[in-house]
């Protein structure tokens, strides 16, 4: 095989990221965090694409467009994680392994934060470890596509 | 600081990863994780030591004597994710950092295993990566002694 | 009354039918099921277009844009049918007779996929007969037009 | 194989179509169903049959009879659509092709027909469109004993 | 108007009355509560008839079979209240004055029993007061036939 | 035992029937309702004494002081019906037979009107027969007094 | 006390058992669980009598007529296991010993099936063990005969 | 295959089995169901081991301990039926046939006791039928290990 | 019509605003909300009457005792929004436009307080806004009785 | 401070106001509430600019571009209103206050309006008070820029 | 600190403790209760003031009124207790210590009576010790007053 | 009867009492409690143990041992309070009277904290009053050995 390809996608309103009271909330922007997923995909050999979108539709495409393009994908799919069966539906119709990431805790936050319609379709998910885990979603894709997911399903 | 510790801890049923049919389940046992996770640490700086137990009340009394011995958890709670008040309780109770890491991808299976009472007391989780999440989970704490997390609680 | 027109408008990843596995999945892309409701159009005296979109706000402005242009609309909104109360509220206002059309029983998949907002504001429903499908729902509209719906409220 | 033969079937209360103030509900009754029936299926080249009870046992009675004698049904169930899992039982234990029928559109009426425990067992739904469904039902057949079902698992 | 004619119309198990240790239940048969209510429709100036049934299928068509004999029905559907969609269709199609009875308080038993798909339907609901409640309904009627119900849509 | 007497008490709103719009809602007053009681009362030899509160607080109390007055009760609880524990613990404390009524079928209309917290610890209920129902009330407790409560706890 | 009498009690459904594929569901019938049944009845000293209905309101009969003709009840009720209030109000009226079993695991299946309204009045529950529950059930009978239950309230 | 083995596991509190006021409760202990066990066994041509514990750990381990050493269980898990998913998870994986036994009808007592997490993963369930529900899975498993379950998918 | 008459009604611990704790809560006291109502219905040309009660039955009695006297309302029910059905009831048997108004942001604090029984019967609601809620409500009721409500029941 | 400035900003369905049926629905479109608005903020001294969309994804980048540009929201989000949770996001992240209007009274209408996603995080919300409610809303941002928001954590 | 002062509070049907059936109940009344709260307010140096209501916004007034006369609470809201927001808003308002006591388990009785809107705001709950749990209130508001409270947020 | 014994037992995660932090969390150790506990013992005439574990299974033997060992209970469950039916069977079977303790007030922390499966079976419960809710517990159970419960089933 080639070097493979991955694509990270982000969703809506993480174009602000770093953006508003960097003091508080940190000086790391969505720029910053793109930069990390390609330096990480170079050490890994992969190559990675980075795109942004607040609309539900564009993700869609996306997502569709990674097919034949792309061999994986890591996605932050923000607020749409929680609502959007036609991201769900697309992630199925590609069939390209995804790992969800996200940056804060969800499980920590509201309890309409706790329902992901993203996660039943994905490889694995990892959140809470800041933009860490997109570095930890790519290794996983780069481990996968050297010799398949280890995961087990049995023993949780 | 010297040399930060973490104990990387396991719930119910762990302790059989690898010993059934393996041609199906993989090989890979607990023993092989356990290996994995100090050799992780090695590289890392990290002092680490494992446990695993099927007993809930022995989890909570491996949590709680980890404070003043250890910096940080990487935990598989395995079936008492899901049902365990108590083991929320120890946790929030010695106040250490803790990755909660789960082989499988739990939000892919059963309902009942969506539900996590570990996950709003963690700093993080990982899910669905095989033994590697448990690498993840050091490397996570690694950083996090290093210069504290960088999850953003903005933005998901 | 002038030859009668009617929009049959698609949801997201229907732009995507027949585009993978065909072995698996079939040959039938969209451009067949479009081209099969213009010659079902043709035999039934009705002008037929066609539209796809996988933006939310797209199909609601291509309700909109029937008015005045279309006299009947066939939606298969796809994964929205089970989210979207904006795209209820366009057949609404626009008040053309709609039938609701999928390609595959939503009734025998999962149970999220049981709840459309669209059926309460549409004529009628049609689901788990493929391409058919869309066919019947053009007939049950020329009908319409010809002599009003025929369908009665007592007696299921 | 021989002319294929399709058991049509009403449940409770259909047998009162039309029977009361036909200016306000239409003068269609079941006996004219009936013949729609018989008639379309004579242009499909089908042999149909046709039956109402509203005993939940004959109708039972009736789905196990159709084994051996009948390929398809066509059934609207009246309200035991959505109190009866003993039809759905029969159903599947016959397991034969059957397109479930409603003459209202049962998602704009109580919230308690909107569930029905016919449709996971069925081929395909059709509601709303008064007596037509039933002809639309018996095509979808047909077309199902010439080549099969094109329904399409994957897009909705 | 000729002599109005009511229909007292008992579900499963109501055969049952008074047949099982009378010591404890009583000596009320249901054959008691017919001639009961046939006193009660004498001295009302009403033709009254009777009948039971442990089938849903034959209490369905009883109410049908009302249409054009009775003006009106007192039923107690016994545990169909709580499940039969289909009782309450029939009642709604044949659209006449029905009261429902029970003997005992449904209130004060199990949480199913509080539920009745029949009150819906009825004029009015009368429980807990034994045989007496058969001739409430019955006055019930005879004041309605004379100058049509009394009750006050506002003010509970 | 002395003449017995009954107390029947009105809750909130019922204080203004027959106050609006009499061509609707029709002329009956409350006060009509106390006299027909009483009249009643007259007929069934009981002493009937009539009250109304728009206050929980007084309907608790009218129904204290009704132990060693009066030997049952006849009440509409009004709105109250489906809220208040407190009268309901009134009504379980002073122990006396009480008869709930309504005017209207609450059953036929909105879904929090289905639940009473007094039927359960009433003798009966009678919901939809109008001013009516108070009559009905007052015979059942005469016939209760008389020879005790018919009411049957088989076969509903 | 004479030979006490069983009566074996099939719901809607098992008459087709065996009657499809015997290669994949097994050839055993109706007919052979019922002699299956006898034998077992007469190794016990008990007579067995074997009946089956698709209709409710049948089985609600056939347990009336059990009244004064046998001492127990062996049930499987099928799918009305799951919806029918009656046959549970039934049971309880005739007040006796009563065996409910199911050839399949119930509670490994949908979970519609995991409620049972026979179960609270059924002596015991026997679900999973095939025909053999049949003969368990006759076995638990015959020594509640000869020394009644030996449930214990307490320890599960 | 040699001499089959059975495991017979009791849960928490079953260890005081007829040790409190043998008057109400029987005189029945856990010793002596053990030895009921043990005599069948014999009787059934199997090995019968027995144990119990109060604690969720031990009977994971229990379980686990099962594997190589037993060909079955049979498995009466107290108030752990309810709550425990780690037990459910170690019988799917030691993967061995279990029937679950309960002495009591637990579907007659507390809502909560109507849920169990082992049934889903037992071949079997067996309740209300006392110490003689024990006997009934051992002549189960026996019946199994000789040609496997009789259960039938279809028709409960 | 003339100078058009409004009551502003004020529900439980409102009479407490502004005694406790100023420098936290601020100044303004029930009595200051009153003169600002009164001052905004002189600039509107409305007689405006001011009333509070802690009493749900004082509170149905100002409501009923607007008939005649008032041509609107503007209400804070306080915490029996969330609670009062009898309140509900006596605005809807009134009949004049009401105004609910809120001096926080109910829906930024418990979920019981995110359920009104007010609303549904109410013209308007206005929370979140302070003291100027009330003066809005003024406003709108001022321009209601000069020209009608012109919300739009198309478009939220 | 310059002149502050306010976006108003529509959802979807809203540029169809006053396009349909004038006669029924009004005559007032979306135009005219813009116009109304930049009307009511210059009287107040404020900008004011409008926008509409039927895109979640571009009103998040309305409300995103609202940084730095103005100093507050008046906003509808129509049906958008009762599912986005990024519009939520988005106004949390932008942290300007916003006042949510519905020209009618949402409560009023179907229950899946009665949520609001956006009210938690808005200063406060008016409904079913039409156009007047935009004038409102800029009201209460107006004297909020002046002094601060007068609302009350206490006393509703 | 002068000598603190505490109220206590009785709810509704308190009044009725010891007046119906003493041979059942127990002979102690509120007086009693009332008498004993004032006397162990003497031992321990409290002013004890008792009252008792049956109106919600008496009960809320008496609670307004305990602001600068009273120090503490001790109350037994009754039946408010699961129903009366206004109480609990009430409580918050005042802000002065209360221990809610019962004087029966709440918990062992209806499912309704277990939730408590009171204890969210309360110091502490007692219930199901009789008359003694207002003596442990009033000694744990004496210790409060003296050292404030030792509840510890953590370990339950 | 000789010196009564109760046996104070301590739950999960209470070991670590005055263990961490004690200038936030207080000094108070878990052996200062048990020493409370034998003081106040001591002065009430009651034998009092002590023991704590962190193991489910521990403490139902404990449960199970204090029978013929001691005559009460005091428990404060930890974390098993909400999640261990065991405990409750385990309560039950011994039939000790218990009062439940809880050092903080559960009723105002998470929701899964409000449900107590130890409190049906309790004699009382005491929450929010610190250490001193064991004291009061000792002293219900001084009283109920010197004159049984003085709690009223009636009047809350």
């Amino acid at each position: 095989m080639a070097k493979p390809s991955v694509l990270v996608l982000n969703g809506p309103n993480l174009n602000l990221l770093g953006r508003r009271e960097p003091a508080v909330y940190g000086h790391q922007t969505l720029a910053d965090i793109d930069g990390l997923c390609r330096e990480e995909g170079e050490a890994l050999g992969l190559d990675v694409a980075c795109a942004q979108s607040n609309y539900e539709g564009r993700l869609i495409e996306l997502i569709h467009e990674a097919m034949g393009r792309h061999h994986g994908l890591v996605m932050n799919p923000g607020a749409y994680t929680h609502t959007s069966l036609a991201i769900m539906d697309a992630i199925r119709v590609v069939d390209l392994p995804l790992v969800e990431v996200h940056l804060s805790n969800v499980h920590a936050r509201e309890a309409f934060r706790h329902k992901s319609f993203v996660s039943p379709v994905a490889m694995g998910v990892i959140c809470g470890l800041g933009a860490q885990g997109y570095r930890f979603a790519l290794q996983a894709l780069a481990q996968h596509f050297a010799k398949g997911s280890s995961a087990d399903g049995i023993g949780e």
